[in-house]
């Protein structure tokens, strides 16, 4: 088994950065270059050929490989541009009544996803502050409840079982946005039995933008018919029929054309999040997060995210005044990291990061607090 | 000013294929390989720090280059993954209403646009044979048109200006699919006062898979709310606040975290065609289309495009008996072109290609029939 601090090799923004944004914006695997060069050869050489050799297929296939490491049989998960449109879809299959139009979610489900539902006037959005209040809320009149895994501004897990069995009891459909989960904390959707995951590569599968994933469970597959939808879902898309009919499996949950370049430069991550294993990977994490909250808690600084482990996704949120100044100065020291408004800053690292440079990072922290030299940012930090 | 055969050397598989498919999928520009590299360079050295350095404007910087080419001011037009999803947002902004629920449209639409507006129970869809009947068919009812400037299997020009007229005196929206009209076709969706405009990437533009382009009537971008969007269509995307404010213009109908690397792939064929003038491209297809006919008439087969310069798009579709067998045959002979069934062979030559190239596959059409080398095909072709 490779140690993972061999895997830094495969990492080259490493060289000259400390890189704990993973949350955000994952680092690039240095095959993701090999992979979309490999798209430009293809189409260069093979042109129209390529449809048939592969590209038409990669949807699913690239699909597949984000199902092995969600807990996704094969055939069940397909690939969209953003999280987004998989959610758009999935709606799409529904046309609430007025005795079943509630969407429950959670404040702290991600903007788009928020967005998307506030949007419709014949949807009845009940918004709760937290698990519990999702649990409780769940009623006769509920459509969908769509919640986040891990969320997005606290880094906190969700208890996602107690929410799809309340779902179900009530006659109801639960999509799972696991966007900060996928690929940091260990996530089975078949074990969960949600009906709808969603997710993308930005963050912690390292695929970067353009890739988004839609999981649909098998038996909903079968008798969904999104409403939102393209020639790719079609049995025979290329039989260019006048009528729908829909494919198998979650392909008939696909559009129009695929997204080609985005697919091949996703897959570099994916594979090194296959050979490792979620499971190490989140043991790793949650080592090097105990590590940040010691470190943290030794320097005195305050600690915003979950110290429960089984409450604690991939990020700490560390807080000391005027922190958006210093994640500036932080920044121009090459490490980068992010913070949230009223919370701290945030420390994404992920299974290629050394302890050494968690040791760096609040070393710093401490420093450009004690030095003052976050001072100089105060002017400009207040200007956004 | 570049002769036209001078770009030839911007198309690395001309040296080794006849490519008439750009109808299909446009030959890849050598610099689309640049780009590519390009993305996954800024990726690898720059991390999150690209979406502050271009990344998240992509969608708007590149939407406004294919505007552009298709007449449409900065800030009318945004990037897609496909044609489905432009479509599908648009759609979002109507509430469909029993007085106004009809969508009148051709029998020729691409079927990603039949599909979608036929699977809505709410929309009372009216199929029309050709432009003709679709002015006739609009009335007080109609609620959207969307009709294709050139159709995708005869490659006929559609009568744009007449139906948007017509639309509009009876109070509805028009949708035009540029998809295969863009970069071989002049079109100004400015002057044609149309509402809505799509199309893609794939085709002509030369700019790969990924990239659908949608243009709004920059007043209707003021008032309309699409409720398919996402936390793109945000005018704060990065304050993350719970309700919606729709940014102004075209951005409003963007979804969530953009296609990067499409996006990238996608400009090289665009700056091409910038660069030569989609009128001296028409001018040159014009006369090769006029040549393939001559060559077509000369061979004795039969034609099944329109002959008149004012409804000619980019390709013609020569008949000859057993053309599917024929059409493989040609492939093997690396000869990339398509059919259609009932029709023939489609060619669609592009800016780059000769003149000699034209008559080497009616030559080598001819040959085939003659010689009977189509006839070890017959059986594969007929299990498909």
């Amino acid at each position: 088994m490779r140690p993972l601090l061999d895997y830094r090799a495969d990492f080259p923004i490493l060289e000259h950065t400390t890189y704990l944004i993973n949350h955000s914006l994952g680092a690039m695997p240095r095959a993701a270059e090999e992979r979309v060069a490999e798209y430009a050869r293809t189409w260069r050489e093979r042109g129209i050929r390529a449809w048939g050799e592969g590209w038409w297929e990669m949807p699913r296939t690239v699909g597949d490989q984000v199902g092995r490491i969600v807990g996704a049989p094969a055939g069940s998960t397909v690939m969209h541009q953003n999280v987004a449109i998989a959610e758009a879809i999935v709606l799409s299959c529904f046309q609430p009544t007025p005795a079943r139009n509630r969407v429950v979610y959670e404040r702290g489900n991600f903007p788009s996803v928020r967005y998307l539902y506030q949007a419709r006037a014949d949807l009845d959005v009940v918004v709760c502050e937290d698990d519990g209040g999702i649990v409780d809320a769940i009623d006769e009149r509920t459509l969908l409840v769509p919640i986040s895994h891990v969320l997005f501004k606290s880094g906190e897990i969700q208890d996602v079982e107690r929410i799809v069995r309340r779902a179900h009891d009530a006659g109801a459909h639960m999509i799972l946005d696991a966007y900060q989960s996928a690929g940091i904390v260990p996530l089975d959707v078949t074990a969960l039995g949600v009906d709808f995951a969603v997710g993308g590569s930005v963050k912690w599968l390292c695929g970067g933008p353009g890739n988004g994933w839609l999981y649909v469970r098998p038996d909903l597959a079968e008798r969904l018919e999104p409403t939102f939808t393209g020639w790719q879902a079609h049995e025979q898309p290329f039989a260019f029929e006048e009528e729908m009919r829909y494919a198998e499996g979650a392909a008939r949950f696909l559009t129009g054309t695929p997204n080609v370049p985005a697919l091949y430069a996703g897959t570099a991550g994916y594979d090194l999040i296959e050979e490792i294993g979620v499971e190490r990977i989140r043991a790793n994490s949650l080592r090097q997060t105990d590590l940040l909250l010691e470190l943290a808690d030794a320097a005195g600084f305050g600690v915003a995210s979950p110290r429960e482990h089984a409450r604690r996704g991939g990020t700490v949120t560390v807080h000391v005044d005027e922190f958006p100044a210093v994640h500036r100065e932080l920044a121009e020291r090459q490490i980068l990291c992010d913070f949230r408004p009223g919370a701290g800053i945030r420390i994404g690292p992920h299974y290629f990061t050394s302890d050494d440079e968690l040791r760096h990072v609040v070393a710093q922290i401490a420093e450009i607090v004690e030095t003052g030299a976050y001072v100089r940012h105060l002017g400009a930090v207040a200007r956004h």
